[in-house]
């Protein structure tokens, strides 16, 4: 099943996805709900990004042959940094380029979505915490994360965290196909069982020394291959097998 | 003026403080507002910790001293790094020493909290951005973040941002008395004016990458002289000339 969160005739909420029908979601998306009447046809509707995190928890180096590409070594436990909530974006929205950087670049992910507050959870519960799966695309501005030696700056600008296009529900997230395009041309092709952590070791690791809500997001690491830097006009796509298709277009600063 | 926002008798709201009572705030904490009704004596009302940022963003490594007794060099611009809104508690309520960590630690520090939405503002319309002032605490466990070699999961622990225990709106913040005590015992005596990086030119150059919203608060960093480790049975105390005494517990984890 596929969720979207969207805006349509001046009113945001959430809908269920059915080909290219957006049906009302009746309920509780982080509890129970079923499908209501059809909202519209997909191309009539704005998707929005598909959550609003408290916190988005990012796994770095975590797939072995971006490691090897990067020149690093394998971290021994999940090397973790955060992206906050006003970096986030949906499908379709602009990546603006910050003016102060000259070099940055995207990673395509796997995302989860947390389902309900998380606290100490083992790997063997983790799955019951997650409501599903989207696509994501992690911006980094790596000259300024070189200038400044820490993520905070270069990882976290506006528009630096794309979600979308939709949640989908009821996935196996370990073995996905993960793609990603710069201007229709593949960079990225792997598939999540590649992940050196795995979806249930983040969801408890982290979830060990903070509290996780609904709705909040970890992106899982990126695969070899992303093409860096990007520049003003790239269209990148972000495409996981049983998601879909995450793009957005980069633009210069206004 | 003090603001507070508190529980009671089940209800959650802010409030202003005169002296010992606490005043209905009537309006809107980040538009207008003026003095309603008395609601209670501060001693029967639980104050909870005065905002719920989105994010909390902290300078590290902002008071010369403190920089030198760590054996470090000064940051050429601010050192910054993110707590989780998830992190953040008030006034009175417990600190939970990680089970993870041996080598907890605490430092006291002025806080900012964000009035309106800020993004790419400058030194100059800083000060039109801040709502007022608290005290806070930014807990690390320095084991962890050693071993990390980030600061992700040493400063994003639940409960390590202590906030509190009200808004002091009004104040000049670059020239206040700051101290922090450990039962009682001082160990952190200096002055907001130490700061190498001050108030406008944090929020200016943090609002150049990220969006700022009302009740963000920004950390500015920690003077000399914080006990470290702290202890569980420990009482820790922020005091800031002009807004108050910011106090809190460690406690073991459950």
């Amino acid at each position: 099943m596929k969720i979207a969160r969207f805006e349509h005739e001046g009113k945001v909420g959430y809908g269920i996805l059915e080909e290219d029908t957006l049906f009302a979601l009746e309920g509780e998306l982080f509890g129970k709900f079923h499908r209501g009447p059809e909202i519209a046809p997909l191309r009539e509707v704005q998707l929005l990004a598909p959550v609003q995190p408290s916190i988005v928890v990012c796994a770095g180096l975590n797939y072995m042959r971006h490691i090897q590409e990067r020149g690093l070594s394998p971290p021994k436990e999940p090397l973790l940094f955060f992206k906050p909530s006003s970096s986030v974006i949906g499908h379709l929205e602009d990546i603006v380029y910050p003016a102060l950087s000259q070099q940055t670049c995207y990673e395509g992910e796997l995302c989860l979505i947390i389902k309900r507050p998380a606290r100490g959870i083992t790997e063997g519960e983790a799955l019951d915490y997650i409501l599903g799966y989207t696509c994501g695309n992690d911006l980094t501005a790596r000259d300024i994360m070189e200038k400044d030696g820490n993520n905070t700056r270069a990882k976290s600008f506006d528009t630096f965290c794309a979600l979308g296009p939709c949640i989908a529900i009821g996935l196996d997230g370990s073995n996905l196909a993960i793609q990603s395009r710069v201007n229709g041309r593949v960079q990225q092709d792997s598939s999540t069982k590649e992940m050196i952590f795995g979806i249930e070791k983040l969801v408890s690791y982290i979830s060990q020394f903070m509290s996780l809500r609904p709705g909040d997001v970890i992106m899982t690491g990126t695969p070899s291959g992303g093409l860096c830097p990007i520049q003003v006009g790239d269209v990148l796509e972000v495409e996981i097998e049983g998601i879909g298709v995450l793009q957005n277009k980069v633009v210069a600063p206004k």
